[in-house]
């Protein structure tokens, strides 16, 4: 129960398109509410439909621009779209919550598109928690396509960018550099590149940077591997937006054929899985005899006596005990 | 042995204040090698000397050359200082490694200084794995204090945070706005403010809202409690930033005489135990049955017949098996 209504009939109202209800179902997530559990396992039988796509790129390349282009040509073939935007500096620049503002006008008399920004200081481990948990909540409330927006490629925009079915990575001309030192990087993550600005001078350059780097990245690799695409785009205008989605469809469509698509997904719940576990069992650590258990482990560290391997030991024998 | 030397072999080098050992200790941990229970327990009694600084703030407030000009100071009074330089950005900007070789000359030919840039995207975690190892290492070796330098304030720098016994919050005049969307963010990681770039316009308005800012902390507060200074520097004139050096040294006082560092410090090694062993146990989870729990578990979920909480309950079930 939350606030008199029942997490059932909340799960029922935000599949029935109703924008509160989800926003409700999405905070109760994010907070770790008790009833965690229970959205989870009422939100279960209605997920599976939605394709995630991830993205992602370095500041200024115009992921904000991109997303809503995307946003409209998605809406104009009719699908509904939810999209998580994750900013894990935004204790201090305060842009998501703006750029968010921004966007959600632009889309504000449209009930097939849902946007939500997500806190990432919050307790249980950040984005690498909460944004699975909303995922969740768009997939099993019958949107076709969730958007997952992250700015940079830190660890935990990595982790989050994991949640994709399809990853796109966003660069712009003029980076140079740039490129060049993201290589392992970006490389690791994207399913299609896309250039951004692409009627900047440079454009041309930072293709064949690209096609450079993936021809690279293909002889590393085994078995049958797709072959990344690169679509220029001036987002700003909706050029080449149309080009994107339908790269989106084509690297799904590759995905389903090669039986990669399930195996994403199963990876995927993998790690949430573990994640979860490995959660429950760190508040279970700390509260072994009440928290007596850690705290003399923690002391003998301190006055170097042990070390946190040989404590961990001791912590793993006691939580079987 | 690592190269045919024994870990206790590297240890009492990097005593000796060898540099190569140092850095070949700190890749050790960095890479999750198989002696790291070794190195760990090699390390722990000559552990918990060190002094930890961490040091943070929004980009462009001039981490990097207040690091720096910290750095000369302590030197100034014959300390040994060590410097992890943390850049979850790094591998698109490649922001760390440059900055990082600018002030490795300015200090090359002092061998009182230790410089080390954190990888962000490891395996085990990433940084909050890495850098608390790192600074084992560096508190092993004999520094007298060391500085961690973060950028932004995401969730993975306030777990590097959390590791100081003291933190810096650098801001810059004219940030306005970004100060109040920073609020709840920075008043709970900051021992002590500094606003740099002092000379610019701006730095008495910048000043006047912190003071109101910990105003409004103060009263949310019980207990006795630390009054956060702030501090003006113009750090590229190492103008401040002696009073920098007698705030950290103020604050190390009042936690000492309030049993604060005390309690800091077996918190902190809490975490890094709990973090240890929640590293392994999910490693664990991962190799029930060369994997065959957890996929069955995770193709349940995919299949809508599960969530991911029921799931966790039945790892650890089996965990416990």
């Amino acid at each position: 129960m939350t606030r008199g209504m029942t997490v059932s009939e909340l799960v029922r109202r935000a599949r029935d398109g109703q924008p509160r209800a989800l926003g409700r179902l999405i905070s109760l997530v994010e907070d770790g509410s008790p009833s965690l559990a229970e959205v989870a396992a009422s939100l279960a039988p209605h997920t599976g439909r939605a394709q995630v796509v991830g993205l992602t790129g370095p500041p200024g390349v115009g992921k904000s621009t991109s997303t809503s282009a995307l946003v409209k040509a998605l809406r104009a073939s009719g699908r509904r779209v939810g999209v998580l935007a994750v900013d894990p500096s935004s204790p201090f620049s305060g842009g998501a919550l703006l750029g968010d503002r921004v966007r959600m006008q632009e889309h504000a008399t449209d009930d097939g598109v849902f946007i939500r920004s997500m806190a990432t200081r919050g307790h249980l481990g950040g984005l690498a928690w909460s944004t699975p948990q909303a995922l969740r909540v768009l997939d099993a409330a019958g949107f076709d396509v969730v958007l997952i927006e992250t700015v940079g490629v830190g660890q935990s925009e990595v982790d989050v960018v994991s949640l994709a079915d399809t990853t796109l990575v966003l660069l712009a001309p003029g980076m140079g550099d740039g490129i060049q030192a993201a290589k392992a990087g970006i490389l690791e993550v994207a399913d299609v590149f896309v250039v951004n600005k692409a009627d900047r001078e440079g454009a041309d350059q930072t293709v064949r940077e690209l096609k450079y780097m993936i021809s690279l990245g293909r002889r590393e690799k085994e078995g049958p591997s797709w072959r990344t695409p690169i679509v220029r785009t001036v987002a700003a205008r909706s050029e080449g937006v149309d080009e994107v989605v339908a790269a989106i469809a084509g690297h799904r469509d590759w995905m389903v054929e090669h039986g990669e698509l399930d195996a994403r997904r199963v990876r995927r719940a993998e790690n949430e899985i573990q994640a979860v576990t490995a959660a429950r069992l760190r508040a279970e650590m700390g509260e072994l005899r009440g928290g007596a258990v850690l705290e003399k482990l923690a002391r003998r560290v301190v006055d170097g006596r042990s070390d946190p391997y040989s404590a961990a030991e001791e912590l793993i024998t006691e939580l079987r005990g």
